[in-house]
C-alpha cells in the first residue's frame, strides 16, 4: 500500500512538494485555508523547471479533523502560524507516523515535539525558491533540495535512520534531491549562515540579494553577521569552517537577483518569521553565555519594522 | 564700527542665524547658491517662535570672492559640501577674524583648520529645528541654542576665550542662547550621543523620533548605540555620565514628533552627512584602539542606503 502524506499548509512550499509526491504516486492529503474552495474545484497548477503540470483533482481539506492519519505529516506553515499546530497535528499523525518540520529558523521542532512527542519529529531544511502566484497556483523558480535529520530534544546527533531513508525513497522520481544529515543542529545553524544576513538585511535595507552583494559596506556586514552565526553555532560545539562562509558568499554573488522570503512576506504585509529565525538563535546562544551584538541589532530593527508595517 | 559676519551657506541654519544677527544690527554678508537671484530681489522671510520677520534687503553674494573679509565667518554648509571650502573661505576671513564651524559630526574643524590655520577656528554645535521651506524662506520650528568652544589641533581644552565671549555678546538680543564650553571634543561627543542613534535609525528604519521611542526594541537599541558613543568618547578620556544618556532619552520622549535632519536630507535625496557623523567618530575611536560594533553596523547600513538613493 502506498505511503500517505499530509501537507499542513498548501502554499508555495507545501503545495509544491505535495504535488510532486502525488505526481509520483503517493497518497497525499492537502490541508488548505483560504484557497480551499478554489483548489477543491480546480486542483493545483505547478510551474516548475522540473516540468509544468496540473493536478486537476487532489484530496483537499479545510479541517484537519477530517483528514486521515498519515505516515508522514509535513508541517509547511510559516512559523508565525505555529500556534495552530496543537489543533492541527494530533488527528493527522499515525501512531507510527512522523512529523516532518519543513520550516526555517532554530528550535522550531521543540514546538512540534511538545504536541506529538519528540521521537516522532524529523527536521527538514528546504533550499527552495517558490512563490504562490494565485489560488492553487505555484511557481517553482529554482532549487528545491531538502536536507533531513532526526530531531532529539538535546540535539544529540542520531545518525541516518531507516525512516529518513524511507522518506528519501518516497521523493525518488520527484526531481527533488534529498540529503540525509546526522546532525540537525549543525544543519540548522548552517542554514542560518545565509538566512540571518540576507533575510534580515533585505527587509531593513529594502534590497535584493544582488544589491546587498554589490556594495562593499553591506557585503562586509553580511560576512560579519555570518561570523556571528558561526559564533552562535560554536556555543553548542557545532563548528562551521570559513570555507562554508566563502561558499555562501560566492553562491549569493552568482544567484539570480532575488527577493528573500522574508522580504516577500514584508512586502505582502504578512507576519515575519523573525522569532524563529532571529529570536530563537539569539536565545539559544544567550543561554550558553554567548551574545551576538550585530544579530541582536538586526533583530531589534526587524521587530520595529514588523510592528510598524 | 559694527562687527561683520559672513554666512557661508544661507539655508535653514545659516539663513536663520544670519537673519537674526542682521536684525539686531550686525553687518551680515550672505553667500547663496541656488536662491541667490530670488533673495537678491525679495530678501529673506523668517518664521520663528522668536517672532516672524522679513528682511527685504540683505547683502547677498553668489561668489565668495566678491564678499568683504569679515570678523566672523560662519560655516553653515552641510559637511557634504566641505570640498568647496578651500575656494570659499580664504577671501572672506579677516586677518584677525575667526571661522565658526556650525556643523555636525566630529573632526570637521580639521578641514577648516587646514585652510585658515587652526588658531582661527572655533567649533559650534547647534541645537536647532529649522527648515528651508522655499527660496529665502526659513521656518524655524524649535530650539536654537549654540554651544561654542575653541578648537585646538589635539583637542586640548582651551577654556573660555575673549573672542568666544565677543560672539556671545553679538548674539545678545537675537533670542538665541549661546553657551560657552571649554572642551570642544567633549561637546562634540555629547552631541553625537543623540545624533548617532536618532539620525541613523530614522533613516534606516524610515521612522520619526517618537516612533523609535514608542517601541521597546528600538528604544533599547538607541540606548545601546548611545553607550557605544560614550565608549568612543572615553577612548580620548572624555567621560559622559549615565545621567546624560537618561536626560537625552527623556528629552526625546518629550520632543515634538520629529523627522531628524538626516531623514529630511534622505527623503529629499540630498547627500547624507554620514562621513562626518559616523565615519569620523568611528575612525577616531579606532585610532585609539576602540571598536564600536553597533555604530559600525549602522554606518554600513547608511552607506548602502546613501548609494542606493
Amino acid at each position: 500500500m502506498s505511503r500517505s502524506y499530509a501537507i499542513i499548509g498548501t502554499g508555495a512550499l507545501g503545495g509544491l512538494y505535495g504535488a510532486l509526491l502525488q505526481k509520483v504516486g503517493l497518497d497525499v492529503h492537502f490541508l488548505l485555508h483560504s484557497d480551499y474552495q478554489h483548489v477543491q474545484t480546480h486542483g493545483l497548477i505547478v510551474e516548475s523547471p522540473l516540468g509544468n503540470f496540473t493536478l486537476p483533482q487532489i484530496q483537499a481539506y479545510n479541517d484537519a479533523a477530517q483528514m486521515p492519519a498519515c505516515d508522514v505529516v509535513i508541517v509547511a506553515l510559516k512559523t508565525t502560524q505555529n500556534h495552530l499546530l496543537p489543533q492541527l497535528l494530533p488527528p493527522v499523525v499515525k501512531d507510527d507516523g512522523v512529523v516532518l518540520v519543513l520550516q526555517n529558523g532554530l528550535g522550531i521542532e521543540d514546538d512540534v515535539a511538545e504536541i506529538v512527542g519528540g521521537e516522532r519529529v524529523i527536521g527538514g531544511l528546504c533550499f527552495l525558491c517558490s512563490n504562490k502566484v494565485g489560488a492553487g497556483h505555484i511557481r517553482h523558480l529554482d532549487y528545491g533540495e531538502i536536507k533531513l535529520a532526526e530531531y532529539t530534544p538535546n540535539y544529540q546527533p542520531m545518525g541516518i535512520t531507516q525512516r529518513l531513508q524511507q522518506i528519501a525513497r518516497d521523493f525518488e522520481g520527484t526531481g527533488i534531491p534529498i540529503l540525509l544529515e546526522s546532525d540537525l543542529l549543525l544543519a540548522r545553524w548552517q542554514k542560518l549562515v545565509w538566512n540571518i544576513p540576507f533575510n534580515g538585511l533585505s527587509v531593513v535595507l529594502n534590497a535584493r540579494t544582488d544589491e546587498l552583494m554589490a556594495h562593499s559596506s553591506t557585503r562586509i556586514l553580511a560576512e560579519e553577521l555570518m561570523r556571528e552565526v558561526v559564533t552562535g553555532a560554536k556555543s553548542s560545539d557545532r563548528l562551521i569552517p570559513d570555507s562554508f562562509l566563502q561558499k555562501m558568499l560566492d553562491y549569493t554573488l552568482k544567484m539570480t537577483p532575488y527577493r528573500t522570503s522574508m522580504k516577500i512576506d514584508y512586502d505582502d504585509r504578512r507576519p515575519l518569521e523573525i522569532a524563529a529565525m532571529f529570536g530563537n538563535p539569539l536565545h539559544f546562544a544567550q543561554e550558553r553565555g554567548v551574545t551576538l551584538p550585530k544579530i541582536t541589532m538586526l533583530y531589534q530593527q526587524l521587530q520595529f519594522l514588523a510592528k510598524m508595517s
